[in-house]
């Protein structure tokens, strides 16, 4: 099992903006967006060994959490192109707007939640059952890591991940890396993915 | 320096598309846009070293031959998002409307250039300075390949090549391969691209 957590320091926590404009109104919906292609499609496939949490902390009510379970989800529900990935967003966004509980999630549509909970819930959460990673250039290169059956990689957005999101994460995740440049957060994903196929046995 | 060739078997060759619906109306532009997204962008980055032809094959005016030049492009000409790429496409299409010569090239933006080059032109114009490899599923393992300085990579879009195409490429490009699923092609590329980086030295 694979699960990618991605914190959007800005990404709108409302279905505020505008689909012929993501980058330039959403709070960059749209890099989150291909991190979810990266993340779940194949060719003519569906990677069902896929968890992604997005934490959307954006205006204008923060936080956001947004759950994508492979193993529930229908493979014909996310499609390649943007907008419509895009609109899968603005659904689950819709359907938090009247929702007070902190933890509690609402199903959008089949293996698609919505919720307020913060990052750390989603960090802490996801420890119970897998080996934590924090995906930086820093890190240890990939190719020498030995990863269980487990695991969850945390990546930022263009922004990268605050200080003090890292100081949470000293000690609890180990930081590793896929190379020395600064690359975008969904090239990453799609090269993880590919990577990690490679391995016998796979995570 | 690296290149990549795009065959795209029914990419639109008229700006006659919708925007709003690049997956249901451009024969998948939108694969393209990503395959400009992963060959050029890092994160707050632009890659100068990659050059990029499109090759477009479907209605209403097969051939169009697009190419970006990223040693020519503005970096701020390409955007992250699918939408401001598509529209450097339909920028291009509209320049190529009245275009009749078959090898003639009409530059469009900065680095940006547009032709009626059919897939066989590109090739053999590529062979010239680059050793050539088509992207297969079934091909050598990438990380047994010795790369050259000057490398040029052949994909097919969400259909592949036509068995034609193949026969052309077989004995001028080695067949290499990421891994043994089907991948999309924008993913194919943003590894190719950070795996090349990993390299010492590096193409």
């Amino acid at each position: 099992m694979r699960t990618f957590i991605v914190k959007a320091s800005k990404a709108h926590t409302a279905p505020d903006f505008k689909l012929n404009d993501l980058p330039g109104t959403s709070g960059r919906i749209d890099l989150l967006c291909r991190v979810l292609n990266s993340a779940f499609l194949l060719s003519h496939g569906f990677r069902k060994n896929v968890r992604v949490w997005l934490s959307l902390y954006g205006p204008p009510n923060p936080p956001k959490a947004i759950r994508f379970e492979g193993q529930k989800m229908r493979p014909k529900t996310l499609n390649p192109d943007e907008l419509s990935t895009a609109k899968l967003i603005i659904r689950a966004l819709k359907a938090a707007e009247n929702l007070r509980e902190p933890s509690k999630e609402v199903e959008v549509l089949p293996g698609i939640y919505v919720s307020n909970m913060t990052f750390e819930d989603i960090v802490r959460r996801t420890l119970k059952g897998s080996a934590l990673y924090y995906l930086h250039e820093e890190g240890k290169p990939i190719a020498g890591v030995s990863f269980p059956p487990n695991v969850a990689f945390v990546l930022g957005d263009h922004e990268g991940l605050s200080r003090e999101d890292e100081v949470f994460l000293s000690g609890i995740a180990q930081k590793i890396s896929v190379g020395k440049k600064s690359y975008l957060a969904s090239h990453v994903v799609a090269y993880v993915n590919i990577f990690l196929d490679s391995l016998t046995p796979q995570p």
